[in-house]
């Protein structure tokens, strides 16, 4: 079959090139004899892979010395427990609930010590993020914690809180390596790479080495989730996930080829624009995120009506576009546009929701009535 | 280069069938237009792989609808952590130090309740598992913990430790699939999958359903590894190693094809007969396992001269045998000998050795000498 357009929300799109090397050395890594699949963790060769990895991500992402680079396993999940084990030391630690992950990472959180809610966009149905001007942040914060970019909702943090000297914790799973980031700014920042930079089965943890330099806050913090030990063993306290480390070191190297993070924005910005303006003009389609807070990486958005989103998706579908049916707990339609997604993938979904539109002018119509219905109870 | 002969003890050598079905489909998984790689974990294709991956090792290893099977992240590191937060109910588990990471597994227990130590070969430098008649298991524990195959020392449990009521949980990471398995016997076995099932980056959890029912045993177990979770969720609570589970699957499939685990135990037993006999007949190689405790996957040994042995280790290498160097912790040499390596390395190996004494007689001689005056010092 042709390659489809995978707007998938993770597990990704990934870029061809790199697929295609992985491909080509697959039975045989550079002429060591073996596959990466084989290669001890242990060997010079696999060391070059993951020191090739972190300086690449280093250089990338322009992180300081200062701060540790892990590569660890279990997912961003895993991590909703190690950070509060490593971090929370007075044992409060404030969130911000913007969507169903910060939700599950606060819920994980009082499981460790005290985690108030220090704002939240639960009651407006997540679709912002909290306005900045809106809340203070205690001075008393182990850290506060955010999920910069709100997969399912299609929501993103594009000011961070002020949070003086309180560390700033950020799950950017879905919106990282999509554009520069200032890493000075936060206390720790993680991501599972299975959106813009590997397969499945990793998560980048890049943390200010002063606050993980006591040692876990929790005694019975797993060794294996012992930021301090990890950062001590290069990732390499026990084997790691050696072929997602491989995987991603050629992402990143791809990634610095086209430009860097801020090439990357300019690309991701590009398919963004091209996507909302279609929302926009629409009148069929409504985008579930309010316009301050929109995401770059992953568009929602729906018809009003559960049939025709389903008649929509099965279009797509047949159209060699896949991944877009929105999360269980949204429904509707998202459409996920990661660094390797071509542009000529939204100009595709873009094109096909006006033959859509077109279609079904009196769904149209009905959607359009029924918007502006809406827009005026709420006056 | 040619392949090589790899004795790496993990992550180790693969089936090469299973290594070219890999790269056959790695831009195109069966028609689907994209990269396993790239696939959301929530689609039927990704549902057919881990469904089967789980439904042949049920068939593989006779394994019981009253066990759960999990694929987890972490490393078997992780569930040193996980298996005492899930099943130490009374706080109190019996740990038998073989080697170095039931040594490691009993440490970490340590952070969660008692861990007294049932037995213990380290006073004889872990040449042998502690003999089954020489402790007994009180029966107020949540379980005795054994490593069953301690790969860095290459001693193996032949005989399983009589527990009465108490679970049996065993870290099997090395010995997993390489022979028939009698899982009712065990409370928990897990172990992680790169050495005899994929690549590294997942661990296999088998664990009697009635142990996990009432949920984790400690309130601050993460949810990531509250196993009844993970049951309940079929491994995915959130994102697995998609790519892991697609390997293993297929290794899986191979095990299947050879005859199952009673034919890997004949092709296993070939390959460690041959190689002990070797061992057995040198005048200049010594085993460092006792008889009674020999692995079948990893045999230990030394020339009694870290000089010879680094020129041994050096000369396996130039003909194309990687991986013989022994751990940091017992130096020497270690040959590790997992499913998918073909009996023709053992005997590629045993040949060098043959070839490698004759060069060296009076080394031979030294060595044969020291080892009478060593033996007839301990009569």
């Amino acid at each position: 079959m042709a390659r489809v357009y995978n707007f998938g929300a993770g597990p990704a799109t990934m870029p061809v090139p790199v697929l295609e090397q992985i491909q080509s050395e697959l039975l045989d890594y550079r002429g060591e004899g073996l596959s990466i699949l084989e290669m001890s963790h242990r060997t010079p060769a696999f060391s070059a892979v993951i020191e090739h990895a972190e300086d690449t991500l280093r250089r990338l992402m322009g992180i300081p010395d200062s701060y540790a680079v892990l590569f660890l396993q279990g997912g961003a999940t895993l991590q909703f427990a190690g950070i509060p084990m490593n971090l929370m030391r007075t044992g409060r630690a404030g969130y911000i609930r913007s969507g169903l992950f910060s939700t599950l990472a606060w819920q994980e959180a009082g499981k460790y010590g005290e985690a108030p809610v220090v704002a939240s966009s639960e009651p407006t149905g997540y679709d912002r993020v909290p306005d900045t001007g809106s809340y203070t942040v205690p001075q008393d914060l182990d850290y506060l914690y955010i999920c910069e970019n709100n997969t399912i909702y299609g929501t993103k943090f594009w000011e961070l809180p002020d949070t003086g000297a309180v560390p700033l914790v950020s799950d950017m799973s879905s919106c990282f390596l999509s554009e520069p980031v200032d890493v000075a700014r936060y206390g720790l920042i993680y991501a599972g790479v299975q959106k813009n930079a590997g397969p499945a089965g990793l998560s980048c943890v890049i943390v200010r080495r002063d606050l993980i330099a006591p040692g876990p806050a929790k005694p019975y913090c797993p060794s294996y989730l012992d930021y301090r030990v990890q950062d001590e063993k290069d990732s390499m306290m026990n084997t790691p996930n050696t072929f997602a480390i491989y995987a991603c070191s050629l992402v990143f190297d791809w990634i610095e080829a086209q430009g860097g993070l801020a090439a990357m924005r300019e690309r991701n910005r590009a398919k963004a624009d091209l996507m909302y303006a279609a929302l926009d003009k629409s009148r069929l389609f409504r985008p579930h995120a309010q316009k301050a807070s929109r995401s770059m990486m992953n568009a929602t958005f729906r018809t009003g009506s559960d049939a025709l989103d389903q008649e929509f998706l099965a279009g797509a579908e047949a159209r060699g576009m896949i991944g877009i049916k929105g999360h269980r707990s949204t429904r509707g339609m998202r459409a996920s546009m990661y660094n390797a997604l071509p542009i000529e993938a939204v100009q595709a979904l873009t094109a096909y929701m006006e033959e859509f539109e077109a279609a079904h002018p009196a769904e149209a119509e009905a959607a359009a009535l029924a918007a502006g219905e809406k827009s005026a109870r709420s006056c």
